[in-house]
């Protein structure tokens, strides 16, 4: 069932990290970056893990990817929650970290959260050397100028602009933004295994596209209490989203076209790829 | 001459950055990262090449490493300057990044660097996988909450505590600060030879101390126009530095012991390690 598994997968990341930050020193640095690894969906690392599973592989094998995705994926939402970007001051239903510590913590926890994910991403454990360049190059360009943070950049532009966002601008951004690491947490397992990675990728295309829909959707009728973040920010913000530009019900039948999309790309792997159809009909209809 | 071959190389290490960046989105988070990584001395990306240069191979080999740390330490500098961390306007003569955009650009230009940083060490060039994961494993150690990072964060801590830091405690502070990336950049040329590190090593230890300690000479005594950012900030803030502990004759007098280690440390390579040499006596030599 892929609740369960989502929800023991998340708990193997969490211990990994912990294992990885055990025995550091006692400051708000360390304090603030095992906060902020804690308690989200663990969705990245899932599909890490998943994808492994179902290309044959015991999943230890790629833990550590699966924590250096979520590493990655925490130090994005503490620096994008900062006041000179999205200032948020709640996630995941606790206080950003720069609310319960200062600006100053949060700007380098999040850096050393993404020194960290890098750093996981060498364990001899994820196999030989070769294997390792290309899980660390690929996270390298998917969280970066041409990835990650090429979204967040656009994101940001579009705040500025006056005029909103276009379908085909929105869904570039978000290719960035959500995408890029969705597609490397969907690969990464096929890259440890030395499988294609192609019908992976096609598959988190879609989802990535799919989650993101679903996010703006959830911002415009979702429940703050059970998303544990503020909600309406982007119409307040009088920002173009899925849901600005499609109406709720032209978005919600894109999101499903695209979970149906995903669904599809899984077929070489037939029923060993029951748990990741599940999870892209799960992205679309969370409450969190 | 080092002087020469200090330009020279950074010079060098400039180009490979704008081809990494070329090409690129016309976005303000890629003008700040040419910005960022534009006019500093280049001292960590030298001591990549000239370690490699020392120990025999073209400097074309260790490029990307030298790029890479210089990466590294321009993304340091800006989220450094921000205003939640140390508040600075000027760098290398120039407006600092959230002056010359704004502050998300800032943040972001820093991430992106850091991300930057870590694709740039998966450079085939630099030699076989097992060498660039030792690279990339070492980079992240040394930049991270147990390098780099946990310097800056015992720095804030040291900011907000009562009592000023003992020179023990300013020399560990230092270690992570300065030291760990001077040690990596020292090193990496040994690494990529597949030479014994350690006689490097013990040099960028001692030179990293004697770096930060002349930079606190120069902080009390210095000419900003010829340092290219604002001085006297830590003795204003009431913060213990070397020359605060040491006193002014006190503090060259331990910056020179350090650079005679550091050069004494070179003597495993003979005549071939002179730029080396020069180099330590250049870092207490400097105005900027």
């Amino acid at each position: 069932m892929f609740v369960t598994a989502l929800a023991e997968d998340a708990a193997q990341v969490q211990a990994r990290l912990e294992a990885a930050l055990a025995g550091r020193a006692d400051l708000p640095l360390i304090h603030a970056m095992r906060y902020a690894v804690k308690g989200g969906k663990g969705l990245r690392g899932f599909l890490v893990l998943e994808g492994a599973r179902m290309l044959g592989l015991a999943a230890d094998r790629a833990l550590p990817a699966a924590a250096a995705v979520e590493a990655l994926h925490a130090y994005s939402l503490v620096h994008d929650d900062l006041p000179a970007m999205d200032d948020d001051d709640l996630r995941r239903g606790q206080p950003t970290v720069h609310v319960k510590w200062n600006e100053a913590t949060a700007i380098l926890a999040g850096d050393a959260l993404q020194a960290l994910a890098f750093e996981l991403l060498t364990d001899p454990v994820l196999g030989p050397a070769e294997v390792r360049v290309a899980l660390l190059a690929g996270l390298a360009q998917a969280s970066g100028a041409e990835g990650m943070v090429l979204g967040q950049a656009l994101d940001m532009a579009a705040a500025d602009a006056a005029v909103p966002l276009t379908l085909a601008q929105i869904t570039a951004l978000q290719a960035g933004k959500t995408g890029a690491l969705f597609r490397w947490a969907a690969e990464a397992g096929a890259v440890i295994a030395g499988a294609d990675p192609a019908p992976l990728r096609a598959y988190a295309t879609a989802l990535g596209l799919a989650f993101q829909i679903a996010d703006d959707i959830l911002d415009e009728t979702g429940d703050a209490g059970k998303a544990g973040k503020r909600l309406h920010k982007d119409a307040a913000a009088g920002k173009a989203t899925f849901v600005s530009l499609l109406g709720l019900d032209g978005a919600r039948a894109r999101a499903k076209v695209l979970v149906d999309e995903a669904e599809a790309a899984l077929q070489p792997y037939g029923a060993a790829a029951d748990t990741l159809r599940h999870c892209a009909r799960f992205v679309i209809a969370r409450e969190m």
